[in-house]
C-alpha cells in the first residue's frame, strides 16, 4: 500500500490534500467558533479542570470546519485526538489542513478511493505500537465496526489458525475490511483484542451506527459500552426543525435563484420533516399543497392552512416539489412528464429513491443540462418542456445548501463531548455496561444549558416547594453533572 | 329525596331546567352540526347499518350544545342514550331541553347541587327495573365509580350482611354515594352486580379517569374493559395546539378588549401548551418573553425568536401574563404588586394553583372590581394601581372564551363513537379482556379520516409496493374497520 | 318640547339615560386609561401648564368610555367641555353617566330619537345665554352644519325677515334641524352670528364629515379653521391595519365560537383592509382565496400566498366570506343560495350594501332564525340548508367585535388634542386661516411620540451632520411644538 | 481607440467576452423563460401583430441572464435591437454571448475600463452611418446623456466654431465622455442632432436617471419624451418588499452559512425597506430591534412586534446588522468596536455610506482576512475579536445574493416593453411632449395582467353598474391598451 502519512514539525501524524490551505481553515474555524456557542462553553466551563487527561480519543467523523471545533474542544479538555473522517467526499481540506497543522493527528481528504478510507480508519486507530484509542466518537459505525471484526478474526484465528481471507467475500468494501486486518496479523495478532480492552466507550452520531449497535447488543457481540447521541430530545427534533426550516428555503435559493413568494409548492409527506418543509414555504409566501397517506397528518396539515390533495392533482400547476416521505417511488416519470415547464423537483427525505431519478435518465431522448454544481435542468424531447432537479434526487439540503447550520451541529457535538466525559468518568466507576445507551436527559439538558448564556438567556428556578409537588429533581439542570 | 323525572309526550324521561329552551337549543345544535363533520360522516357512514341497534349507552360528559350532537349521533347509529353531565356546572340548559324533547333522557342542568349531581348519574345508569346499560360514556370516572362501588357494596353486603353506612366516611362527597348505594339495596341488593354483568365496557375521556381506572385494573377490580380515548394522537396533541391557538387570545380580547399588538406578553413555562401560547401571542404582534426552567424548552423558546428571563427581569414591564407550567405558585402576591396598572394576569394551565389567588385576597385592603363575569380588575390601595385577573385564576379559555371549539370537541367525540362501536362490536368475539386499552391506531385514524371530505381534503394511497417497503399495512385507513 | 336637562350636586348639567351607571362607568374608563397613553402622556407633558385654560369645548363624538378618557384629558389640560354624541346609539350610558358625575356637561344616551339626538347637540353648544364655544371636536360635522345652517338663516332673516320653515323641507332631519333654529330666534336673532364670530376651530373626524367641510370651503362659506383629523399618517392606516387585524378574527369568533383554522376564507377585495383581513385570516391558519378586479392588487395578494379566484370559483366550497371592497353588489343572494351549509357571511368595509341583505330576506320562505344579537341564520326553505350572517351585513367589526381597539382610538383621540391645541395657541397669532388644514406632520408625529415611552420605546436622535445629509429638521420630533 | 467590435456569421455585431459562453448562456436564458411570465406572455399576447415593426431599440441596461429575456422580447414583437451595459461590472458573459451569437448586436463584458464602457454605448447607438435608434431603453440616464452631451457640442460647434475639448473638465469620466463626441465630429457634426430628431422617446428604470431626466425637463433641454418606469405602483414597492424580503435572508445564508433562527438582528431604520427586513428576520426566527429617528415609525415597528431601541443599546449583545435608513454615518467604528465577536454587519439601503467602512480600514493594526468574496472578517488588533462585513458596506443583496429575483425584475422589464409600446405607438399622434411621464396606470396594471395567468390567478369583472357607483372605468384591465 503506497499511502504515506506525514508528520509537522511539531510532530504530529497526518495525510491530507494540501497543507497550504492550513491558513485558510483557521481563519473558518474562528468564524465558525462564535456559532457554536455550546462548545465554546464547554471549553469555558470544563477547559480548566482537564477532564480528559490521559485520554485518547480517536474520531471517525466528517472532517468539517464544524468538527475542527469539535476536535479543538477535546484537546482543549485535556484529550489526546486522531482522526479521520466517517465518508470519501464530506472532508473540508482546509479543515483538516489547520486540525493537522495545529492540533491533531488528521487522515483525511475529499474524493478519497475505499480503500484510502478504511486506511485513514486503521490510522486514527493507530496510537503507536499499535495500541489503541480509550475512547471513540463515531459515526455511522465503521470504526467500531473494524474493532469488532479485527476481534472476531483473531478469535478464530486464535481457533483455526485462519487468517482473514479477502476472497471469502463477493463485497468489495469487506474485502479491504478483511485485507486491512489481515496486514495488522503481520505485526500482532492480537492487536484488536488489546485495543478492545483498553476501549471504554463510543458515543455513535447516526441512526445506522445506532442500529448496529443494538444489533451487537442483542446478539452479544458488543465489546464495549455505547451511547447513541441520535436518541436525545435535542438532536432528531432539532436537526430536522431547525435544519431542513432553515435549509430548504436556503438550498432552493442557491440552486435556482428563485422567489419562493407567489409559488405553488407540493410538500410530499406531512411527517416531522414534511411539517417544518410546508411551514418553511408557507412563510416565504408560497401557497403550500400536501400530500398524505395518513387521516391524522392530512388533518394536521389542513389545521395549518395547506391544502391536501394528492400528487395528480397538482403536478401540471406547481412550481416547486419537495419530497419528504422517507418512502420510495414518490415522483415517477410519469409526473415529471406532466408538470410546468422549469418546475423545481427535489428530495430533503433521508434516502434517495423518493424521486425516479433512473426513471428519468432512461427516458429515451432526455438532455440533461447541468446550470450549476448540484442543479441539472432535464429537457423532454418531445415537449422541450424541462424539468429543474436538485441534488440528483438526494438530499437537496446537503446538496445545494450547506446542510445543517452550525449551531445545529453545535447541539450534537455538544452531546458527543457529555457523551464521552461521562464514558471517561465513569471508567473508575464501572458502571457502564456492554450496552447501548442513551444520552442520559440530564446529560442531553446539559449540552442545551451551556448554549443559553451565549444566547443571552436566563433560567427560572424551582423551588423545593415546586420540585416536591411536580415530583422532579430540584436542580432541573445541573451546574456541573457530578459524575461527568 | 324530592327530585323527581318528568317525562314527554314521546315518553322519553327527563330532569331540565327549562323545556321552554328546547327550540333554542336546536337552532344551536343545526348551527354546530357543521363544525362537528366528524360525527356528521359517522351518521353517513355507519348510520345505515345500524351498528348500535339494540345496545343501551349510557353518557356522562358535559351536557352542552357540541355533547348533543353527539348524542344524536349514537341515535343515529341505533342506540338508545340516557344521558347526565359530569359536573355540576357545565350543562348548557337549552342543549338539554332539546335532547330531552327530541332525543333522548336526560338528567342535567346548570348549577347543581352535589346530591343533584349524583341523583341524575344513578337516573341515567337507570334502565328501568333497575337495568343498566350495555355502554357508558365517561368523563372524570364517576359513572365507572358508582358501579364500582356499588358493587363493593353489595360484595360486603352478602359476606357480612352490612348495608353501606354513609357515616363511615367524612368526605361529604362519598356519603353521597354511599346513601345512593344505600337507597338502591331496598328495591335489589345484586343491582350493580346485574349491571355489571350486562356492560360491555366504557370509553373514558380524561387524564383523571383514566388515571383512576389504570389503579383499577393494577388492583385487579376493573370490571369491565376501558378504552381511554385522551391517550390517543388526535387528543391531547389537537386539545392543546388547535384549542389553545384559538381560545388564548379569543379569551383574552373578549375579557378585555385589548389589542394583543404592541403588548409585551409572558408565557410562564414552555411546554405543549407554553409553546402554542407563545406562537399565538407572537403571530399577534406581541413580543414574548419565556419563563422556563427547563434548558431544552428555553433552548427551543429561543430558536422560535422569543426571550427567555425570569419573571423578576420582565414583570414590571410586560403588559400580559399567561401561566401554562402545570406547576403552582407560578406568580405570586409579590409579582403583581410589580405589575403595571393593569396588567392582564391569566392562566391557561390545567390547574388553579399557578396565580396566588389567596395573597391577592388576603392582601390588607385590596379591592376587586368585578368589570364583567370572569374578569376582575383588583385594586391594591397604597398604590392605586390595578391588575386584571381573568377567570380568578382557572382556566381562562374556559372561563373567558368558549373553551374548546366545536371542531376541536368533534374530534374527541367522534373517538367516543369508534371506541364505543369496537366495544360494541367485539363483545360477540369476547376479545376485550377487563383493561384499559388505548384506542388503537387504526380507529385514531379513522377518526381524522371522517373529518377529511367535509375539509375537501384528498389522501394519497400506498401502492402495495410503498407499503411493503416501509412495512405497514397496505391500507393505511381502511374505509370501514373489519370489526367495527 | 319635553326635554329637560338635570344638574348634579356640583352644578353639571346632564341629561343622561341612569346616572347610577356612574360608579361602573368610572371602572371601566379606570381599566381603559392604560390602553390609551397617547391621552395619559398629554396629561404627564401638557398638564401643568393648562394650555386649555379659558377654552371651552363643545364635542360631538360617540360618548363612550374611549372617549370619556378624551373628555377628561382635555379638562385635564384647563379646558372646559361639555359634549354630545355623533350618533344616536353609540353612547355607552355608564360613560355618561361617569362624565355627568364626575367631569362635564353631558347630553347622551343609547337610543335617541333624532329629535332627542339634536336637542343634545344644541345643548351641548350652550354655554349660558346663548353663548358658544371657542372650540369644537367634530364626528361627521352635524355640530358644524347646525352652527353654518344658524348662520345662514339668520342672515336670511336679515335680508328678507324670514324666520326659518321646517315645512320648507320634505327631508325628516332637516326638518328638525330648522326647528332647532326657529326656537333660537325667539331668544336670539343673532345667537349663531355670536357663535361663530367665537369659534377658534373644528377638529373633524371622519371622511363625512371632512367632505362636508371641503365643499363649505370650496364654495367660500366656510365659517373657521377646521383640522382634519382623518387625513393623518397614523389615522386611517392605524385604523385599518391594527383595527382590522384585531377585530376581524375576533368578530367572528364572538359572533360563531369558530375555530379559522383549517377553514377557508374568501376575502372580497385586496386594497388595504382586504390585505390586512386576508393576513388576518392567514395567521389564523385559514386558507385564503382573494377575489379582485385589479390586476395590481391581484399579483400582490399572489405574492403573499393567497389564491386569486371569483366568487363563483369558491362559493359553494368556502367557510368564510369577508367584504371589503367599498362597492356595492359583492355577494349577491345567488351567491349565499350556493354555499355551504352554515357558511359565515360578513361585511367590514365601510358601507353596507355589498351583502345583499334585501335578496335574502325578501326569498320566499327564507326563515331568519337569530343565534345571538347581531348574528342570524337564514335558512332557505327548499334546502334546509343554512348561512350565518353577522351584523346584519353592516360593519362586523362594529357589530360583534367592539370596534376598534382603545390604543387605536388612542391615536386618534390624541390627534384630537393636538388639533385642539394647535387651534387655541394659534388664535392670538391669527394665522390659520377659515380654510380645511391636515394635521401637520410634526402634529402627527407628536401624536406618535407621546405613545412610546409606555411602550418602552427609544427612538435615535438625528445628528446634525444626518440631518443636513437627508435635508429634514434636526428635531424630527420637538418634545413640545413652539406654537402649540 | 483599439476597439473592434466582430461580426457574426448572421451578420450581427458585437463586442463581448467569450463567445464560447453563448450554449451556457442560452441554457441559463432558457431555465429563467419562466420565472419571467410577464415578458413571456407579452410575446404570446403582442408577438403576432409585430407592434414594433420597423422599430430600432437602443438598450442601456445590465446585460444580465434577465435582460436577455428582454431583449428577445422585443426583438419576439418586431423591433431590431443593439445594446449596451449601464455598468462596468454587472455584464453576465454568457448572456452577451447568447445574444450576440443568437439575437442582436451587444456590446458589453464584465470588468470594462470606462473608455470600454463608453465605447460600448457609442456603439449601441450607432445604427449604421451614424444613424441612430427610435427608442431607447436607459438605465442611469448615460445614453440618453450622451445624446444631450452630443446635441449640446454641435450647437457650440454650429455657433462657434470650438469642437469639444476633454481638457476642459477635471472629471475623468466626462472627458471620456468629450473625447468620443469630439471623434464623431470627424466624421458627422450633425449626428446627434439626427439623432435626438429621430428618437421618438426613452423609458427609464431608475431613480438617479429619473432625476436626471427631471432636471432636463426643468431646464427646458429635454430633447423627447421620457417615461418613468420608476415612479409605477409595482416598482418601487414590488422592488422592496419582494426583492428584499427574498434577499436579505438569502445574502446572510449565502454570505455566512449562518441559522438567522434564535439570533437578535438589529434593523436600522423602519421605512419601507427596513419593515421588509425587520419582518424577514422575524419569520426567520430572530429577535428583531429596530432603531428609528420617526416616531410614526417606530410606532408601527412596536406594533408589529418588534422593539425600538437605540443602536448602543443593543450594539454589544446583537449578531447582525441591517442598516437601510437611506442616511449616512449609521453604523461607526465605535460601534463595531463593541460588537460581539463574529457580529455580522450589512448594508441593503440605497448608498454606501451607512456603515462606517473608512473608520474600519483606518483603524491602526485592523486584519481584513476575506472569508469567501464579499464576506470579511475584519479582526481587531487589541480585543482578537472580529466582526464580519458584507459587500464591503456595499448592497448585500447584490453583493452577496443575485439581487432582485427574476420575476420582480419581471416586473420592471414587462413595464419597458409596455412603455416602449406606448412610446411607439403614440408617436404617430403626436401625443407626446418632450416631458417626464410617469408610466400610466393603465400601463401598470397591463403588466400585472399581464403575469396573472401563468399565476393561476382569475380576476373578477365589475358590472357596469359597479364601476357606475365606484366612478372608474368598467374595464379596470384593458385586454389590449387602445393606442398601445
Amino acid at each position: 500500500m503506497a499511502l504515506l502519512a506525514g508528520k509537522t514539525v511539531s510532530g504530529i501524524d497526518y495525510k491530507v490534500k494540501d497543507m497550504s490551505l492550513a491558513s485558510f481553515g483557521r481563519q473558518e474555524i474562528e468564524s465558525v467558533e462564535a456559532e457554536m456557542p455550546g462548545l465554546m462553553a464547554c471549553r469555558d466551563e470544563f477547559g480548566p479542570a482537564q477532564p480528559f487527561k490521559g485520554a485518547r480519543i480517536t474520531g471517525s467523523l466528517h472532517m468539517t470546519i464544524q468538527t475542527a471545533v469539535l476536535i479543538e474542544t477535546l484537546i482543549a479538555l485535556g484529550a489526546e485526538v486522531r482522526w479521520c473522517s466517517c465518508s470519501t467526499f464530506s472532508t473540508q481540506d482546509q479543515a483538516a489542513a489547520a486540525i493537522a497543522r495545529d492540533s491533531a493527528a488528521v487522515f483525511a481528504w475529499k474524493g478519497q478511493t475505499l480503500q484510502e478510507y478504511w486506511w485513514c480508519i486503521e490510522r486514527a486507530l493507530d496510537w503507536g505500537s499499535g495500541g489503541g484509542p480509550d475512547l471513540i466518537v463515531d459515526d455511522g459505525g465503521n470504526t467500531t465496526l473494524l474493532i469488532h471484526e479485527g476481534v472476531k478474526a483473531e478469535e478464530e484465528f486464535a481457533k483455526t489458525g485462519k487468517v482473514p481471507d479477502p476472497a471469502s467475500t463477493t463485497n468489495v468494501e469487506f474485502q479491504i475490511v478483511l485485507a486491512l486486518i489481515k496486514e495488522s496479523f503481520k505485526v500482532d495478532p492480537l492487536r484488536y483484542h488489546r485495543m478492545k480492552d483498553r476501549i471504554v466507550g463510543v458515543s455513535e452520531e447516526t441512526t445506522t451506527g445506532v442500529k448496529r449497535l443494538y444489533q451487537m447488543q442483542n446478539s452479544g457481540s458488543l465489546l464495549f459500552p455505547a451511547i447513541s447521541v441520535n436518541d436525545s430530545v435535542t438532536k432528531s427534533k432539532f436537526d430536522h426543525l431547525y435544519g431542513c426550516r432553515h435549509s430548504l428555503p436556503d438550498g432552493l435559493m442557491r440552486a435556482t435563484d428563485v422567489m419562493i413568494a407567489g409559488k405553488v409548492a407540493v410538500v410530499c409527506g406531512y411527517g416531522n420533516v414534511g411539517k417544518v418543509c410546508a411551514a418553511a414555504m408557507k412563510v416565504a409566501g408560497a401557497r403550500v399543497f400536501v400530500t398524505e397517506i395518513d387521516p391524522i397528518c392530512a388533518l394536521e396539515a389542513l389545521l395549518e392552512g395547506h391544502t391536501v390533495q394528492t400528487l395528480e392533482d397538482v403536478v401540471s400547476t406547481a412550481d416547486i416539489f419537495v419530497t419528504t416521505t422517507g418512502n420510495k417511488d414518490i415522483i415517477m416519470l410519469d409526473h415529471m412528464r406532466k408538470m410546468k415547464n422549469n418546475a423545481i423537483v427535489c428530495n430533503i427525505g433521508p434516502f434517495d429513491n423518493e424521486i425516479d431519478m433512473q426513471g428519468l435518465e432512461n427516458f429515451p431522448g432526455v438532455t440533461k443540462i447541468t446550470i450549476k454544481p448540484q442543479t441539472d435542468r432535464w429537457v423532454f424531447p418531445d415537449t422541450k418542456s424541462g424539468i429543474i432537479v436538485l441534488a440528483e434526487g438526494r438530499l437537496m439540503n446537503f446538496g445545494c445548501a450547506t446542510g445543517l447550520p452550525s449551531i445545529v451541529v453545535s447541539f450534537s457535538s455538544t452531546k458527543h463531548v457529555m457523551a464521552q466525559l461521562h464514558l471517561w468518568n465513569e471508567r473508575k466507576l464501572g458502571k457502564c455496561e456492554k450496552k447501548v445507551y442513551v444520552l442520559l436527559r440530564h446529560l442531553d439538558e446539559k449540552v442545551a444549558a451551556l448554549h443559553l448564556p451565549k444566547l443571552d438567556a436566563k433560567l427560572t428556578k424551582l423551588s423545593p416547594d415546586q420540585a416536591a409537588y411536580s415530583n422532579v429533581p430540584l436542580q432541573a439542570c445541573p451546574s456541573l453533572p457530578t459524575t461527568v
